[in-house]
């Protein structure tokens, strides 16, 4: 398979988040249907699916089922995955609660924190453990993701922490770079990176530019 | 200017924020060094700079500087932005401590919610304000940007609400679709998306490919 840019990925989650909110009610769709919503285009669409095989009947499109079952398998969510949240403070407490992750085929199983008032109790159904246990218990509950919503300070250690206990990839919410630890795959939600996206809309609106 | 892709404008903030960190040691960058921890190529980052008539000098590369200034004017960062968090629940209250944003240019300048207990409090040095009062305060503040972090069923309203108030642009943690509502911008920030990039590098690197 030819290397994929991380642009191109979030385009095919964005394409199977279409579609999953359309199967049912629909058969087929364009390149077209598919590239409005996704802020696309048809070529590119067809570009990225092509990568994979996926080719559409001319004149009829893409069948909705088959380009799901194809974007689970490519996206690898043809199975679940269990989660670990990292730092039991306002965030990570909004994270236990986010459904939008076990839709979506992400279990959170455990979550960690320092703090001895939390540690042993369960937030929606989810045990708080120390993190001096987070090595053993990672293992034990079969961790393949963790989110770190820690202190932007302690998240490197975690990283750290995570990687040696096997945990394959990282979602972090601290506003630092942390590097790649191969194999380990490292990903950095960047608030500020969204609302960038926004104000280019706002500035090049207000330029006249279309 | 021709229209840049969702894609394209992400590029150019992951840019920035490369350029952003080291300038001051580095005089010149070539396409090369911003490619790769940027997820990108070397091509795609001449292709990106070029729309904007930005050209490195052939065999030296970029002026750090220079592309830091290019990158800001386009992206709409050559000033500050005022924003609002509606809901100060867990993710609001994370939210309102997050330094991430105001060293990106984003000043939060007002919350709303609609618990009695905290309207009229303020946290962080944020005033937390009535929603009822939220056209009025958006008003007065200045408000531009809207983020919103209340459950999914109240989002759809709030957008209405900061539309005709006169807020530009919203960004969404509520995971539903809301549609843009032109000449409003709105995105979602999507947590499963973020992780959906993840598992994707998991399984490719699990069947082998590179």
């Amino acid at each position: 398979m030819k290397k994929i840019s991380e642009s191109a990925v979030r385009r095919l989650s964005l394409y199977l988040r279409l579609l999953r909110g359309i199967a049912g009610d629909q058969e087929l769709i364009s390149s077209q249907e598919l590239a409005e919503p996704s802020g696309s285009t048809s070529a590119q669409v067809r570009k990225d699916l092509s990568l994979f095989g996926s080719f559409g009947q001319r004149g009829k499109g893409y069948s909705v089922p088959e380009l799901i079952d194809t974007l689970e398998r490519i996206l690898g969510l043809e199975r679940r995955w269990r989660v670990a949240v990292v730092g039991v403070g306002k965030l990570g407490s909004a994270l236990l609660g986010y459904r939008g992750l076990s839709e979506r085929g992400f279990d959170v199983v455990v979550a960690f924190d320092v703090d001895t008032e939390k540690v042993g109790t369960e937030l929606n159904g989810i045990d708080i453990c120390s993190i001096d246990s987070l090595s053993r218990v990672v293992r034990e509950r079969g961790v393949e993701i963790g989110i770190i919503a820690t202190p932007p300070e302690e998240a490197e250690g975690i990283v750290s922490r995570l990687a040696d206990a096997g945990v394959s990839a990282v979602l972090s919410f601290a506003p630092i770079e942390l590097g790649n630890r191969d194999p380990m795959v490292v990903r950095t939600m960047d608030l500020a990176l969204e609302l960038e996206g926004l104000t280019f809309a706002l500035t090049s609106a207000r330029n006249g530019d279309s």
